[in-house]
């Protein structure tokens, strides 16, 4: 490809607003253009990563058994009121109405589509297991794009769906699958993605596990131990906190003024956090009259996605203006508010000697014992873990890292093969519903992640095997006629074995070298009128910085050296 | 792969309601499910028949120097405002609102989105020309869809957008296409597909071939000369009809009774149809009270794509019983009606001694002059050509077939670059906008035309380059030990250099070869008890129904010969 050519500009200065890394990188080095908010032109060297990521996939998926299929982008509500996602996903999915008035949605994923693929197609055990994937456009309607192709509303996505007969064989093949994810995101060049326990979401499901890429532009927090390896999502995550003791005394009302907040009534009581009962107010999302609080230990957090799971609803922050609640009195004791839910972590359980908010103006009670006082009827793990607690399994200090989800994968069970009537004849002539996983990967997403975690401060280094062009033909001083000949020869030459990016422009060694490095193209090679007299070119390595001089006859055997060297590194 | 595990069904029996050949055997060959009425699923093999087909579109579009690129399917409304079109284009384009009320679109085909992506990016004549092209998913909400994949609502698409400084040269990339996409459709084994010139539609533009695949299956009417070789579409064909000449006399209305149509009044008069002049009513759609009257001589019928383009509307059939007009007496001849407008055909030109209507019940005029007592502005092409007419260019009686449109090409000129005001600097320094060409290819039609041009009573035959699989490994009497160990054995074997689709059920040699054609496999391997005792397999070919029997020794070689042989034919 001639850069004179190219369709894809590079800028000098970063655009305004832009907050991530790869979003500046690839709006500057000419790989991406905005359509619409969260919604992007892939430009040509773009799209050419992509296809390399495209193809890494499907030839993992092969490997295992997957087999390509393509379902389509848009679906009739039908298909969806069966599964009952139409109604339960919320403005997140694009629906429209056709010209003879049917209600049509555009799929945010396939679940439903994969059913009715295998409907009445797979009939009998034997004919299981098996893997359907497809590597399609998929449009979720975002409330916040954000971050260039991080996160986006349009975006290609490689989603698979396997079908057995039973949990043991979902589970086998789940680690499969699990261990596959791992091979894809490796050879693509990534170097920190790790796979951690997750949240099953509108999926539904038993067990589901993200592939995180640890980047500081993640916006996923991810819960690792670094003794015994245990990994999960913040949004599940489980951590050890350390017990307290408080001696067990009389309930007694107590006058606190203006203390509202947990550190205002600790400083006025003179106790720790760890010694309070924190309350937090929310309302089921759609119905601004519910009112749910949750109660937790004082010195923790609320982790909202639990509670939600708990509560299998969404739900949002509660107005108490219009309630009888006290805001910062609010505690567990005589509470008796219509349609009141109450949540309790387990960080409350047995506890005693605590304090907690009076519902009453200047009020709060102290020498709360839970079990006396309150005695919930259950706990539940509501809490986020944090910075500085133990690992559930082993007790070493847990580290709390960011993450970009470059892939998900999820054991639905029967949720769609029920509710869509899917049945399979099992060996004893039974009709059973298949056990399903899905397995989703977000390429765009890849390739933004990759940029995260495989640049500097001039630009981007891709790894070879994704690379657009694997070498940067860069002539110095083309206006010379034996510097553009010798440069058009070797084009012509390289580019039956090699791919490569001819700088066939007539400006600066400057230029050249800045958009060569902001571009990322792994190999750099310079030809200029003084190497041309020694018959030498300069190769360069993006990503080592380092420096060689080859003569002209062993160039090819070179560069082929260092593309394998970089290949065997996945670098 | 082996066929227990492959996903897609055959059917022994054709679903009802199917009319076309290819709808009928992708179906009972699964190799397609319908999702909804015009949206398909492409099951496994379909998909891999797809993927090659994209693969050669992909190979052909980078030797012309195309770049690939990936443009959104959802486009903001704003973007097709400033062409026009989001206004000109009615039900087939799918609106929607986002979560934020934005108008959006399911985009059909990408000329703003491929100016956005070049527009500020492309500043300077030195940059053109240049190709960008996508290998995409769209969406037209098409009133009937019908027959399959050949006309559907949803479907991947090859689409590209040359930009140039002038017209010359976007004249030279043209026949580059041109032929590049004769390329095209040759290796994906298609045997008769032509380029024809055509009409440019909702495209705009000056210039526009498309490739038909002759096929029964055909929609569309192609106009072919077998002498000089001229070739187009029906919307814009032109002929030489034989002249006529009348004796020229004194105007007289006459009596004709009852009889309206051009049959009966010549019957009547004992006059021919070619000494008639037909009046044809229309009203322009979405104003129901407007008038065009189209007239023409009696032996023609009026070709309303072409009356369309000369009134740059879209037509309806007139109801003519809010009117004045006389049904079966309207002729031109003192017609005075609001708001009408009148057209006629060239065929009308200079003729006298002709029959109309007289604006009368019960009457018509006879001798006409057209000159004398009409006096048209204007004459218009706007005639069907008809069987055993003659060729515009040679006079040669020109033949009528029925084509499928695979594929279509447009110059474009500046009605994009212009209307969105995207301009280069030309080498005078002078700002101007590009001329650009657009050029489609419809995969999934062109996978549905090879299976109606490469096809039998038994099924499918895959032209080998496109082929799902290159060979059935067919072992009859599977359940005896040694043809197990053998099959499993060639299977592994042969599955490192062969596409092998490896039929390892336990059943019958009828329905194994059944299947086996009807899926259209271009090579069966069969093995059996008889065949292994004499180290032998036989070797069927799909097209020519040839069987030879190969020693087991040799047959990776022949295998080898057998795949070149096909390939080197495109069959």
């Amino acid at each position: 490809m001639r850069i004179t050519k190219l369709v894809g500009e590079r800028l000098k200065d970063t655009p305004n607003g832009i907050v991530s890394k790869s979003h500046n990188l690839l709006l500057r080095a000419g790989y991406i253009k905005q359509v619409s908010n969260g919604i992007y032109t892939l430009m040509p060297a773009a799209q050419k990563v992509s296809l390399k990521i495209i193809n890494i996939i499907r030839d993992e998926m092969n490997k295992i058994g997957g087999q390509e299929v393509l379902m389509p982008i848009v679906m009739p509500k039908e298909l969806w009121e069966k599964s009952g996602r139409y109604n339960s996903i919320g403005t997140e999915m694009v629906r429209f109405k056709d010209r003879n008035n049917h209600d049509m949605l555009l799929g945010m994923t396939h679940e439903e589509a994969a059913v009715h693929l295998c409907q009445n197609t797979i009939k009998s055990y034997d004919q299981l297991p098996f893997m359907i994937y497809q590597i399609q456009t998929k449009f979720r309607d975002e409330a916040r794009p954000r971050a260039g192709l991080l996160r986006v509303r349009e975006f290609t996505m490689k989603d698979a769906y396997s079908f057995h007969i039973n949990q043991d064989d979902l589970e086998n093949y789940y680690q499969v699958v699990y261990k596959s994810y791992l091979n894809i995101f490796r050879r693509m060049g990534m170097k920190n993605c790790i796979a951690v326990s997750s949240d099953s979401g509108m999926m539904g499901g038993k067990k589901a596990d993200e592939f995180q890429l640890l980047v500081d532009a993640g916006e996923d927090n991810i819960v690792i131990c670094p003794n015994c390896g245990y990994k999960a999502n913040m949004e599940i995550a489980l951590s050890q906190y350390d017990n307290v003791n408080f001696e067990d005394k009389k309930l007694e009302e107590i006058y606190t003024g203006k203390a509202k907040s947990i550190d205002e009534v600790c400083n006025f009581l003179k106790v720790s956090p760890k010694q309070t009962i924190k309350a937090v107010c929310y309302a089921i999302e759609g119905d601004s009259n519910s009112i749910v609080i949750a109660f937790i230990r004082g010195d923790k957090e609320i982790n909202e996605a639990k509670l939600k799971n708990i509560l299998k609803k969404e739900i949002v922050v509660k107005d108490l203006s219009d309630t009888n609640l006290v805001k910062g009195n609010i505690g567990p004791i005589s509470l008796n508010i219509n349609g009141l839910t109450t949540i309790f972590d387990k960080s409350l359980e047995g506890l005693c000697g605590l304090v907690c908010g009076a519902n009453k103006d200047e009020y709060h009670l102290i020498n709360v014992n839970v079990t006396r006082d309150i005695s919930p009827k259950e706990f539940f793990d509501i809490a986020k873990v944090c910075d500085g607690e133990k690992c559930i399994r082993c007790g070493h200090t847990l580290e709390i890292k960011k993450g970009i989800e470059v892939g998900n994968i999820f054991q639905l069970g029967t949720k769609y093969s029920k509710s869509m009537a899917m049945t399979v004849q099992d060996a004893n002539g039974n009709q059973i519903n298949p056990i399903m996983g899905c397995y989703g990967i977000g390429v765009g997403r890849c390739l933004a992640g990759i940029v995260e975690e495989n640049s500097d401060d001039k630009g981007i280094i891709w790894p070879i095997n994704i690379a657009p062009w694997e070498i940067y033909l860069c002539p110095l001083r083309i206006d010379e006629e034996n510097v553009y000949k010798e440069s058009e020869n070797l084009y012509k030459k390289l580019s039956s074995n090699f791919e490569v990016l001819y700088d066939d422009r007539n400006v600066s060694a400057g230029i050249k070298f800045n958009e060569s490095e902001l571009m990322g193209i792994p190999i750099r090679l310079v030809i200029s009128p003084k190497s041309l007299k020694l018959s030498h070119a300069e190769i360069s390595i993006r990503k080592t910085g380092e420096k060689l001089f080859v003569e002209l006859d062993n160039l090819e055997i070179k560069l082929k050296e260092i593309i394998e060297n970089l290949r065997s590194k996945n670098e």
